[in-house]
Order: structure tokens, then sequence, then C-alpha cells
């Protein structure tokens, strides 16, 4: 359909998550009603090839979308964010076979993948059965695993790591609940135990590539691609923040007295304080369609990706992770000193943009972010690749 | 007892309350059981006179009972700090006969006070009656006044500006129990409603002086006097914030893979960032401190305090002011970046402090009380005493 | 040749300014050698239409020479900068002729252009006189001027401001020299002082349009091309100075001993704060490259161009103005917290990068850019053009 | 005399330097005048016992001393500053008589001290001869000797560390005349080098008490007095500068004719901006007041001094240290958005300050000193002491 239409599907999408954004968020309920409307918009095959059924769009379209999606609610926009990351990654192995298989699955059930691999956590544990692996352990963190229909996995199996798809639904997965945290309330992001779950040979995407195997540098896309998505949301997020605080300003906010203006938008203070930071927010923006460019490029250059250009696209994805981070945060916190004391009250929700912004850049520490890009700058080395890197 | 005593006393208090902080936040229920809890500490009474049957303690012992209590839970500190100001304020009027009879009742019943004069609502009514005076109206945001005995008012009478003292449980006030908003959530801030209640001729403090009366100047303190406490609630926010992220950086944070330490306690970011933190935060204690005895003084120049007096007294409280808004805002934000990601679950509430400094520090806007302190370098102005200044 | 072989060329000047400027820069004197090497670097004639004589390059490609050539020396950016726009301002005019005849002879004559129009001093008066008219007045700061072999001047012809070119070395024109300032000290932006000074008739381009002119449009972008080329060598500014402390913090710097490593480029602090610093840069850069496209598709429009997407224009060229003023000023000041003291020693000149940015910044101030951005953000307004917007 | 005299003989001082003060740093000579006007004004034996014919005023009193010279001129008030400490230093040693010899020759000749022991560079190497000691070697930075009389000095004996105080125009000594910084440029603080320098064995004070000396906690408090002085110093930059630039608006600048006001005096971010640097500042001065009295009071512990007083002292001076280092940089660089364009004309002088917070700030790195505080709050661990903590 081209990208201008999705972008108006997804614009549709933020409209009716805006509309009880703030009931929904305090509610706090599993995203199922979210992910529902997620199905129904279409957006859930958006990047899988036209060839396996899907709109075969391109990750500047996908990012076009999650921006709209994310700003609307910054929960929703990380879980489709992680979707199509997921969707992309049976790529990276040997199987494309599987990925057709499953690439035709997801959309024609209009599937919603999630996945499990915090990288934090000890590794699940694989173990040989017949006709394919035993599953067993727990991992912390798993956004979207519990709303989710197919599942990518890692597990150790011996000294090697293994990854493989799972059906969300199977046998002895035990969804533990258990995301109880101050943002993001709504991405889903609680445990996952897994005991004896059945994993059949078909569904390994197989091992994680050593050093020396020419598909290590594509691999070592996985993890840029999850610092890709926090940055894209990071920027929403802010956006989200922003528009809806010059809503504010402009329909509800009461000029200060000792301010001299009659009305809250012509307040001095108001006008260079949204003005400073939308200006960062535009610099930001284009700092993530930036790494998204250069991720898409790097991801288009197969097994032919070298170190070096895969070093680069790191770095320009830590770049945007770094600014998105430092500014999402700021924006949220100070957006009510152009708002007023009232946009305090509960029923606005203001406050949800900085608790989402805040819980989603503790994701990994945008200090350690920063050094890599100050080491690349002062050493020209390019970080090792691994979990956050 | 002595400052010292008061101050093990405060800490005592400010121990119970931070038992059960988070739960008590979350819960939002009315402050009933935190104002018993000052009840029974015998708190209540610090500021008045041995010979009226208080405490007899000074401003400088108010306030580090304040920093203790406010540290533990703001909502308490802040309801606390206007309590002692609406005890003191009696004395802002010429009925001494009042004040006394009031300062008694309040040491021997241990009595709680709150006040009802927001001065961005339309003023409250007052028309006479035999023996005394109606109220009725609407304010929109009252401290305390819910779950107080004893209540300060001011309202309009005629064209004059007249104050009174009202039990606060008198026939014909309702409390709205509005107060739903992201900070400062026990703080009992909700509206009030009069309806045709009865005010005693007796309990009148008396109307609002002149510009020209010799009791202005000091009459104008009032306002300063708010802005004093929220100045030393939102720099014990501060404390509280980082001891205890500190405490749970110390106990609980994981080292981040990437930092090359082993110990959380040692990661050089963090190190810095709450050394940072500390000092300025040490810093704006002592502007409190300093604004406190400032005031203190002008306070005990009774009658004789000049405008010039009154000016230099209320750009000492706006540089604290100004000061602690900025730092209690950034502080709470940017703890989490040295506790991590598992400090956003929501058992730890750490976000309450960022939502009570947020709340708090949007009372009046900063950047205004900033003016002030520039406008006074600038051309040795001083502020036009009004509700805020 | 191409917009690559031109960055090659900017290198090659960028390389032989940086090999003395801290000499330069210190000397301060009228910057003759620059332009000289500006003159021989064939850079002058870029952007004329090859129809002219010229490169017939576009702006992208300007833009891209000019942060070269100012990240090695701002001063020197800045007058290549404002000689592009002084060039291109002649066709804002319906004067086709006289632009043809004035890019042949800069051309042909590699000449080097400034102008003569500060809008905060009071205008030059212009006079008729037979066969054109006499220029009379002063103003305060005019780049350039006094290097220049032709300019751009606007004066007052009785109620109408017309602007007109003249030979810099035009009998009567007086050049003050008396730029002594902290920064951009190689700018020759001193006043310049006109004594009857005489212009053909023939050399006036023509009068400011009214408002209801169809050129009214199309002659307000000439505001907004001053403020794009100081976005530019603001940028530059900041990516020369941090490659510079980058290189000494390589070179040079010694591990602080707390620190516990050995090499300066271990540093933690360093590493995140250069990291933090080149991301925003990098995102500046990115601002100001959208800046410049959405100018040259405003350009492009000609007297098509409507109010409204001249609005647009300005607003994308205030969120570069306001992001790389920040972030200028903050790159050139903090660079020293990662190189140490003894990069203060003057021989290292690294003090001139935040001199030179703390001067640009001031042309105008940054908070009204950022006001304009905001009243577009709260209302959808876009500012009045004038000189500054 | 008391320190409300003294306090007013230091502000006839500071008059006297603030009135060729944008001259006197530009020229950069030898401060030979500004010591000489030390002399004349009798500040030089302030804290010198009225016993040794001195002043015998305070710390506290030296303070307010010095926070008026520095604000004035930075260099002096470091010059200044260091001769208090260099006199005091003697005392730290158990060599009674040899203090009060030189305190005598001091008060009565009116003596000016400076030290060199720049702990980063290579040791000075002692050796023995007949009668004393020889010195060689070569230190980097030492400020203030080339214009001393007295200095105190350290040296490498075998494997002491040996101080000693020697007249600074004894035979071998050279001073390098090197210092050409971008700050302080009136400090001396260039290097000096020994060439067989006879010290008389009575000169000597004697060697650095070991870990288990009961003089070693007392010894260590060295190291904070410079700590101290450079808050000290630091904090009047940031007061001298901000007093300048308010002149500055005051009387030169002109109003932005976007900021809708007449005068530059009126506008809203002047104003602001004003007073969220001067609330900041009034709180720095504080804590460095509270830093001094720290010091003041671990000195008069004398051999008392326990490990654990020393280390809360240390921490209460990194705190004025880390909160006045961040303050004079952010002060000096953005005043000139207050003052406007004009303001950065060289004759202004307006850059000074900005270079000497900068140059001062690198002394040594304010993020470790942060460090130290944030390591106390983290873990109660004092830090270790050695040159700079």
């Amino acid at each position: 359909m081209g990208r201008q239409r999705w972008v108006e599907v997804a614009r549709g999408v933020a409209g009716r998550l805006a509309a009880d954004a703030v009931e929904r968020e305090r509610k706090g309920a599993e995203p199922l009603v979210e992910v529902a409307l997620l199905r129904e918009s279409g957006l859930l095959p958006l990047l899988i090839p036209v060839a396996h059924g899907g709109h075969g769009e391109d990750w500047a379209t996908a990012h076009a979308v999650l921006a709209e999606v994310a700003a609307a609610d910054a929960s929703v926009g990380h879980l489709l964010g992680y979707h199509y990351l997921h969707v992309w990654r049976t790529r990276l192995f040997a199987r494309p076979d599987l990925t057709e298989e499953l690439d035709r699955a997801t959309a024609e059930g209009r599937l919603f993948w999630a996945g499990v691999a915090n990288p934090r956590d000890d590794a699940l544990v694989l173990s040989d059965v017949d006709g394919g692996l035993l599953v067993n352990g727990r991992k912390f963190f798993a956004t979207g695993a519990s709303v989710a229909d197919r599942l990518v996995v890692s597990g150790a199996h011996g000294d090697r790591k293994l990854t493989f798809t799972l059906d969300a639904r199977a046998q002895g997965i035990r969804y533990l609940g258990d995301w109880d945290n101050l943002g993001q309330r709504l991405s889903a992001s609680g445990g996952v135990e897994f005991t004896d779950v059945f994993v059949p040979a078909h569904d390994v995407l197989g091992p994680q590539p050593a050093k020396s195997d020419p598909r290590a540098q594509r691999d070592s896309l996985a993890p840029l691609a999850f610092q890709l998505v926090l940055s894209r949301v990071l920027a929403a997020i802010g956006r989200g923040a922003l528009v809806d605080a010059a809503r504010y300003t402009r329909e509800t906010s009461r000029a200060w007295p000792a301010s001299g203006v009659e009305h809250a938008v012509d307040d001095p203070h108001a006008l260079a304080g949204y003005g400073s930071l939308l200006s960062r927010l535009e610099a930001a923006d284009l700092l993530v369609d930036a790494a998204a460019a250069a991720f898409a490029e790097a991801d288009a250059r197969g097994l032919e990706l070298t170190a070096d250009e895969r070093g680069k696209t790191s770095i320009r994805i830590s770049h945007a992770k770094v600014v998105t981070s430092e500014l999402a945060v700021e924006i949220t916190s100070k957006l009510f000193e152009f708002t007023g004391a009232r946009a305090t009250g509960a029923r606005h929700g203001m406050d949800r943009y900085w608790r989402n912004a805040r819980t989603l850049t503790l994701h990994d520490p945008t200090v350690y972010k920063a050094a890599e890009v100050g080491r690349h700058l002062l050493t020209g080395e390019y970080p090792t690749p691994n979990g956050y890197s």
C-alpha cells in the first residue's frame, strides 16, 4: 500500500489507543485488547515479504508506524516493535524454510510474536529428547510473551546457545504475570517459567554462530535491533508527551499572574521551554531515522556484512539510544512546568510518560551506551557484540 | 527538651512512617493514621510558647523536625509544616487573647491545624449575622483541612479580606475528598465547600492590614512561611530519595557487566552521580536553614519589621525555593540511573519521590520565584507581597 | 565535479586552516590570507550556475563544504557561509540581468562577497543623485566586509528599504577595523562607515517588497539563510572542538590516578562524556542538514512560495539554530573535563572553540528562537518575518 | 580588628583590583603589583597569631577576605588563599620554634608565601650536605612561587618525603615563567627548577608522618586546605561574574525586540536566568562556609584529630569543591545570554571569568571528588588521604 498508507493505519490505531490510554494504563490489565487491535489493523505482517503473504514493507515504514503507535501508547509501541524484530530474527539463521513457513503462518493467522531472551538471567536449559528438545528454567522478564502467539526463545544446549520458536501456548509454559512496574505497565513484561516444554526439532532455528562463522556478523544484528526499537519508542514517548502537554497548555492551563500575560500559551517560559525541547526532539527523531536506515542497510548486506560495517551500525544506533534516552526522561519530567499544577491530577495521567520513559531507559544503562560511542571516537574501536551491544 | 531531643522524636515518627510508606502511598487513604501519629508524638505543640502550654521550641527546631519527617513521608512533612505555620499565623493579627486561647487548646488537645486559603480560587464570601459571620463558597485545594481539628480560613467581607479560625468539623463544611493527584497523595489536599458555616465573632482574627498599616509588613510574612515550608519539604524529598536509592544500590543493585566492576557500589557513574547530587543537596539544605533563620529573625522583629527587611527575607526564601525545586525534581528522576532497572518494580515505590517532588514544585512556578531573585540582583527591587511572594 | 569532490577540496582547505589555526587566531589579523585561500580553492563560485560560469552545486554541497571549513576555523566558515548567501541573495530581486552579470564577475574574478545589513543599527541613508544613489551612515557589525570584493548593502530610501551591491573598495567606504571580540576573531566583523558612497542605479537590486507583493515570501528567505548558516557553523564548531579534544585525550592526556585506569582513553567519565556529546552532535548535524534541505526546497519554489511554506521552513531552521546553539556552547566548555588541566595551555588554543561558540550564539538570542518553535507547537502560528526570523 | 574590618580592607583591595582587572589580565604580567597591593593592605599576616606579631584572625575571616578578593581578581584570590595555607602548613610539623620564627618574619616583613609541591610531577630530589640539604629537580606548576618571598617545598629524601621552607630568592632556583594558560593568568603558576639549592637543616620542617604516626591525621589536612581554597576561589569567580554581568545588563544591554519589553532588566529570561544562578551561588557559598568551619574545627583538634573526623572534614570540603566547580563553569559561560552580543567585546573582558573557572576547575577532576562523596554515601568509606584528597 505504500508507507503513507500504513502510517495512516498506524494513526488510526494510535487514535484508538489514545482515547482511553489513561484508564487502560491505570487498570494495568494484560494487553489483550491492545494486541487484538494490532491484529485487526493489519500491521502485524508489515515486514513479511509479499511472497510470503505479508505486506513487504521496509524498516523505514515499520519505524514510521512505530513512531505513531508508541507516541499514543508506549507499551503497545514496545510490543509492536519487538514483534517486528522477532519476526525478522528468524532470518538470521540458516533456516529459510522455517522462516517462510513462519512468515506464512504469521501473515495468515495475524500472529503476534514475542521473545524470551533476557541476557541477564540464567540461561534456559535445553535437553535432548526424541524428536526435539525439552526446555526448562525461568526468565524474569519477557516483554509480550504472555500475550503472544509465537515465541522466539534461546537456551543453553550444552555449551552452545540454541534459538528456536515455540507456540506461546505450548504445554509447560507458565506466565508469571508478575510485571508490576512503574512504567510500561501494559507491556506484559513479566517472567516466564518453562517446565519440560517440548520443542520439535523442526522449530529449532539454530545455534549462535561462533565468532569465526561467516554468519556471526549478521547474527549479531539482533541485539542492535532491540536497541533500535527502544530508541524509537523513547523518541515517541517524548513526542507523545510534548504534544499532550502542549494541548493541555493550550486548552486548560491558566496564565500565572506574575507572568504578565493573559493566556498560558503566551508565557515566555512555556514558549521557550517547549521550543527547546521540541527542537531537540526533532533532532532525536532524525537520529533514530538515520539509525534505522543504517540498520536496514546492514541487514541488506546479509552474510556479506563485515565486522566493520556491523560496528559502524552499532555506533549509529548507540547515538540514537543515548540521545533518545536522555531526552525522553527530560521532556517527560519537565513538561509539567509548562502545564501548571492542575495537570498533576491523576485523571490526566500525565505522569505516565515519565514513568514509561524512566522504566524503558533502564533496560540497559545509557551511560555505557554513551561509553561505546566515546570509545569509538577516542580509539576507533567498535563494541564487542553481546546481548546489549 | 532541646532541639536534639525533638529531632529524635521526629526520627521515631519518620521510622514509623518509612516502615509502610510505599503501601500507605499506594492505598492513598485519608491521612488519619498519620495525623494520629503526629498527635501522639508530641510534635504538634512544638512552637507554642511554654507559657501557653507548648514546648516553646523555635523555627530552627521545627525545621530540623520537618526535615526528618518529610524525608520519610513528604505528605506528612507537608501536613506538619503547614500545621506549624497555621498555628503561628494567628500571631500576625492583633488578637493575643485569641492566640493564647487557641495555643492552650492546641497544646492540651493536641490539635492538628490546617488552612483554607488557596489564592488562585475565588474568595469565600463572608456575610454578617448575629454574633458572627456566615461563610459560603468553595476552595479547590486545602491541604490537610479534611483531617484537621482547627482551620485558619480567609474570605471576602465586602472589600476587605478577613481571616478567622474555625472548628474543622463545624456544620456546613463539606470536604470534597477529590485530591487524586500524582504526588503528595497523602496530603489531604482536596477541596472544601462552605455552606452557611457560622463563625462566632470571637474567632475572627482580623482583616488583612492595608499597605499603610504598621501591621502590613508583619502580616505579609505569611506567604513567605508557605514558601519556606515547601522548600524544606522539597529538600527533604531529595534527601529521602537519595538515601533510599543509595540503600538500594548498596543492598540490591547488580553491577552492569560493561562497568568492569563487581559491585554496583563501585560503578564509577553511580559514585560520581550520587556524589554530585548529594553535594548539591547539602548546599540546598544549608540554604533552607539560612532561609529559616532569616524568617525567624524577621518574625522576631514583630511590628518593627520594615519593608526592606521583609524584602530581604523574601529573597532568601526564594533562593531556597528555587534551588530545592530544581534539585528535588532532578534527584528523584535521576536516581534510577544508579539503582538499575529492577528498582522500577512497583513494590519499591521509588517513583513516589519524583511524583511528590513534581507535584509540590508546581504549587507555584519556580521560574517566577527565580525571576524575583533575578530582579533583585538587577534592580534592587523586592517583590510586592502577594499570595505567593 | 560532484559533491564528494568539493568536500575533498573543502577538506584540503580545512587542513591548511587547521595547521596554524591557533596562531592565526591569537594574532587576530584581518583574514586576508584566509580569504585568499578560499579564492584559490575554487570554492567561492560553488553555488553559481554553470551557465553563469560557476560550479552549479546545490545548497547540500555548500553545507557539506561549510561543515568542513568551519570545523577547522569557525571564522572562515562564517565568512564562506555568508559569502554563499550574499551571492544567492541577488536572486531574491527582480534583476536576473544583474544577477547574471554579478555571477559571471564572481566566477571569473573569484570574488569574495559580504554584506552590510545589521538590523539592530540605524539604517544607512540613501539619497538620490544623478545616475544613482549616495549612501551615508554607519553600521556597527558587517562580517567579512573589510576583506570582501563585493558587498550587498541595504539602506533607507525615504520610507522604503533598498538593497544594492557595491564594490567593497568604492570611494567613501571606511572599514573601522574595530572588531575586537572574544570569539570569531578572524571574521572581520568590524563596523563600516559610508560617506557619500556612490551607487550606480544599475547596481540597485530593488526595494524590499511590501507584504502583499508576490515577491514578499521569497524575499523573506534571506534572514532564514543567515540563521541556517549560523546553525551550520555552530554545529561545525562543536565537531571541530570534539575531534580536537578527543585527539588530545588520546595523544596527550594522562589518566587520573583515582580513575584506576592506565590510559586516559579508558577513563569511564571521558568515555561516557565524549559519547553523550558526540551522539547529540550527530543529531544536531542531521537537524542542520534537514533545515538546509527545507531551505533549498523553499528556495526552489521561487515566487510560488507561500507564507505557510515559508513558515514551515523557518521553524525547521529554528530547530537547528536552537539545538546547535545550546550544544556548541556545552561541548566547547565541557571538553576540558576530558582533556585535563594541561590542555588549558594557551598554545593549544582549545578555548577558542568556546569563545567562538559563545560569540556566535549571541548573534541573536537562542531563547527567542526557541520561543518561535514553542509558539508554533502551541498555537500553530509562524513567526512574522523580520531581520532575525 | 575584627572580621568586619578585614572584610572592608579586602573590599578596598578588591576595588583596586577591579579597576584595571581587564587590562592587567590581558597583559598577563607577573603579578608583582598585585602582591605588593596585598602586602600593603596588611592582609598577609591575617592568620598569624597575635603573639607572633600577626592579626590573629581565624579561618572564617580569611575566607570572608578571600571571597572579596577573588571575586575581583581570581588569580590574586588564588595567590592569597595559597599564601594563607602555606603560612598555616608549617604548623603541621613538630617545629613550633620554626613556625614562630617564620610567623614573626612574615608579620614583620609582610612576606608573601607560596609552595612548590605539585603531586603529579616527579618529586624533587634532596641530598645531604654539610649543614643541610641540596635540592634538585623541576616542578611544572608552582602557583605564586615566582613572586613569593618564602616557599614551602617538599622533596624526596631517600624514601621519605621531607618538607622545608626556603627563601624564594635562594641561589639555584630558576622560575621558568612558562605559565601561559587560558585562565588564572596572573597566578604566576609557572614551573620552577632547582639546581643544587641549599636548605639549611634548620629550615627543614620535617618528614611526612607514617600512617601510624600520631601526627598523620593532622598532617593530612594540608591537601584539604588546597581543596578548600580552590572551592572558595571558584565560588568567588561565580560571584564576580554574576555581579559584573548584572551590572552590564542593567547599564548597557538593550532589550531584544522579540522580548516585548523595553529594558533588558525586564527580559523574562534574564530575570529567571540570573535568579536561578544566583540562588545556586548562594547555596554554594554557604557550602564553602560550612566546609571552612569544618576545616577550622578539624585543625583545632590538633593531634587529637581522628581518621574519622578527618574523613568527615574531607567529605564536607568535597561537597564544596563539587558544587563550586560545576557552578562556576556554568555561570561564567551562561552569563552572556543575559548580557547580549556586545558584551563579547574584548574590552569588557567578560570571558576571563569562564577562562579562570575552566582553568581552576581542572586542578584536579571534579568527577573524582564527586566520587569520593558518592562512595561515602554508598559505603561509609572516607577517601584515603593523598595529594588531592
